[in-house]
């Protein structure tokens, strides 16, 4: 609960239109993208300056109330949920570009500022922004920061932190500091920018970001590879990369992906193969041709039933766009979608792919898989129903054996997604207790009150690990 | 001083063979390859493993000893220097490769492997590490990860923060951690990794690394472009890159550094231009043909005396080589050579090469300057004498407005070299006390006891700036 003395200072600060306590407004925000989290925080605030933030967080210290910032809440780890109430810190107010530097090649954005807005304005200056995670359409820059987002371009591009120049953040005690800067190298103390990046916004607020830009490629090619072996084109995908190729984009979509997809987009993807590989080259045109003719080689030397090369950059569009719509497709089919990110090497995409069906089999639940195959970054998605509690039961020891075998292959719970709240009993893990005491002497020199986004990334208990017996 | 006792628990460590507390022994390692700094450790320690190094840690823990872990000491900001005395930590039995991944394509080692045999042995299996610091043939591949080192081939492919995947590290507690692992995308917690990239050995010992390693460039073309006017240089070099050209190199020699560096190296360098910027391109040939055309034009088009383009790869070679050594080529001039690192925006280049030089004027000093002109870093090169205690008085005084006027331009006091203890003082006009306090809650939480590494990186004192009236 807020006092009315709080409320009465955060309109001082901000303004009254931008304090909101309505039951309605606390709704709103009470949840994110995640599905099986909601709580109600206390009060929204959308502040308009980063003096104004800087003030908020001295009040919330003050008064230990804890702060989610949020900025469209597409995240899936339950990264924004106010699980702890408080206050939730919108950025509507700070979603400008604040220049584009043709010459250092570089944007500085606010963090409210939709992705794809900020892609297009760099675009139409011939320039480049890789990093493009699927929700990039309602996404901000400032979310994606904080949860270091990757994308489908993430595998030659890298992910949201390889871009990450400069920040002005606001600490939990209220300074406001500036990391790096314009610049390609920097190492004056400490790799503060890096840091942040995927902090989930539990050290500081950011409320400035400079990114780095690239030249836009020449040409880009997109090619489908069908199989009817959904190992051979997991195997595909390790042996593209042995034959040191590094396409833009290997995207993995098995048959219950595709046959939901295609029943929501309609562009005619095969529904008849097992499984596709969604596969994207970029650079110079005679690079993008040679590599294309090696992949395409590669892939029927592994089985592929055929390789079809997108005639035209619509037909491409419509494939990049499946893919990109492969949540929302399967999300119709049953009351709820649980999406995960388990990550390994590239080399053991083909044993992960083979035990989530084994696990899938043994819990007797309909998990389809698609993602990031190149990064090793899949995404097993549960179609189930929170309201069949033994149902999500086994949902989630399956999940806990997904996790598991992640890591016993070399990887880890989250390539993309964060821990938030969702992955947070696990990430031990991962981690082991020294790791994530070294994380935790971070989070409390900075936060020694824990009043940001308190109840992410460190669980109060986290899972025992049962070892699988082998 | 280190007892008897400490020294015999030592001993039982790692063996006799293994410790030497020699007058002969500690004079070696009283200094590292930054001139002006030198300090006597108590006791040189060369542990054989991981678990060695814990238990080495968790006896200076008890005792208090200062940790200095060294590879070759090649770094140049005294940040192996054992200024408050203590243990020094060899890697000399931890130099081995463990694994060449080529499915994943990373390769695993021990920190004490010497930087250019871990390149040769990647590049036998046609893959590319890029960073390259100067000092590659004697820098060991722990001492480029603590201090994050660049090199000439930064500018289009990062520098070794960009290639670190996971790390095994030691802390101040003793705990050993693994961070990242061979995976492309992870985002389990906060970014370890990167944070113990460059954080010069004051937060952890970094005990093994898996490194990022990319397929190797088809073909590369080397070119020198000579100038009789510094600032014509300067311009070209944002010039290529507003142009959305990203070479590989594109490296700046003023007519002192030519001078030395030929009467050094007797290569056929131009002597008789007032500055040459070094430039080389990699990637596919006709990329490679189109960019270096374009590249001719530009520098012509900024008044370029001629561009040469090396007509052999022994020639190229020979190239790079001369701008390597230009560090010793110098050093051989005077009896001190002290090598900064400014760096600035790209875009800032010409007005920070006009400002060294007038500042060179203004304390009637001999500073030569080279460096990396496309990431804006530029090395200013004082050939001085340390025994001059008049002139170096006047030395520092320069280098200290060389360091504001690098801020002003919105760069930053170190580049690529480090803060260690001669950057330290600076520290706070880069951060701000705010910014400084932050990585001083990062200190205290992993190493309360201040063990690692005292000393560097946070200045006992800052010095005041003195604002330029301009």
């Amino acid at each position: 609960m807020i006092s009315q003395i709080v409320k009465d200072r955060l309109i001082s600060i901000v303004g009254i239109e931008n304090v909101d306590d309505s039951k309605a407004g606390r709704l709103v925000y009470s949840y994110d993208a995640t599905p099986q989290f909601q709580s109600l925080p206390d009060i929204i605030v959308s502040p308009r300056n980063t003096q104004e933030i800087a003030e908020i967080v001295k009040l919330c210290s003050e008064f230990k109330i804890p702060i989610v910032p949020r900025g469209s809440g597409t995240n899936l780890c339950a990264g924004t949920c106010p699980t702890e109430g408080g206050l939730v810190l919108l950025f509507k107010h700070m979603n400008q570009i604040i220049d584009i530097d043709e010459e250092n090649l570089t944007i500085t954005v606010q963090p409210g500022i939709i992705t794809l807005d900020m892609i297009h304005a760099v675009e139409a200056k011939g320039l480049f922004y890789p990093p493009d995670p699927s929700s990039m359409k309602i996404s901000t820059i400032g979310g994606n920061i904080n949860e270091n987002s990757g994308g489908l371009r993430g595998l030659k591009y890298g992910v949201t932190r390889d871009y990450v120049l400069a920040l002005e953040v606001v600490l939990p005690n209220g300074d406001i500091i500036r990391t790096g800067g314009k610049l390609a190298k920097d190492v004056a103390g400490y790799d503060l920018t890096r840091l942040f990046v995927g902090s989930e916004g539990t050290l500081g607020i950011i409320t400035e970001a400079t990114l780095k830009l690239i030249p836009m490629p020449e040409t880009k090619k997109t090619m489908l590879a069908l199989f009817q072996d959904i190992e051979a084109a997991a195997r595909s995908v390790s042996k593209i990369i042995a034959n040191r190729i590094i396409p833009t984009t290997l995207e993995f979509l098995d048959q219950p992906t595709l046959i939901a997809v295609e029943d929501f987009a309609n562009i005619g993807l095969p529904t008849n193969v097992k499984a596709v590989l969604l596969i994207e080259q970029d650079g110079s045109k005679d690079v993008v041709d040679k590599d294309m003719e090696k992949i395409a080689t590669l892939c029927l030397e592994e089985n592929a039933e055929s390789v079809e090369i997108a005639k035209s950059e619509e037909e491409a569009d419509a494939l990049r766009t499946a893919r990109r719509v492969a949540l929302s497709a399967l999300a119709r089919l049953k009351p709820t979608t649980i999406l995960e990110d388990a990550t390994v090497p590239r080399s053991e995409i083909a044993k992960m792919v083979r035990s989530i069906n084994e696990i899938a089999e043994k819990y007797q639940l309909n998990i389809c898989t698609f993602g990031h195959a190149g990064d090793g970054n899949l995404h097993p998605t549960c179609l189930t129903d929170v309201r069949n509690t033994e149902e999500i039961e086994r949902v989630e020891q399956a999940f806990a054996e997904i996790f598991e075998k992640a890591i016993d292959l070399g990887g880890t719970i989250t390539g993309e997604h964060g821990v938030g709240v969702m992955k947070a009993p696990y990430l031990e893990w991962k981690l082991g207790k020294e790791g994530i005491s070294a994380m935790k002497a971070i989070k409390t020199g900075f936060d020694p009150l824990n009043i940001l986004n308190p109840g992410k990334v460190f669980a109060k208990d986290s899972r025992k690990r049962v070892v699988i017996s082998t």
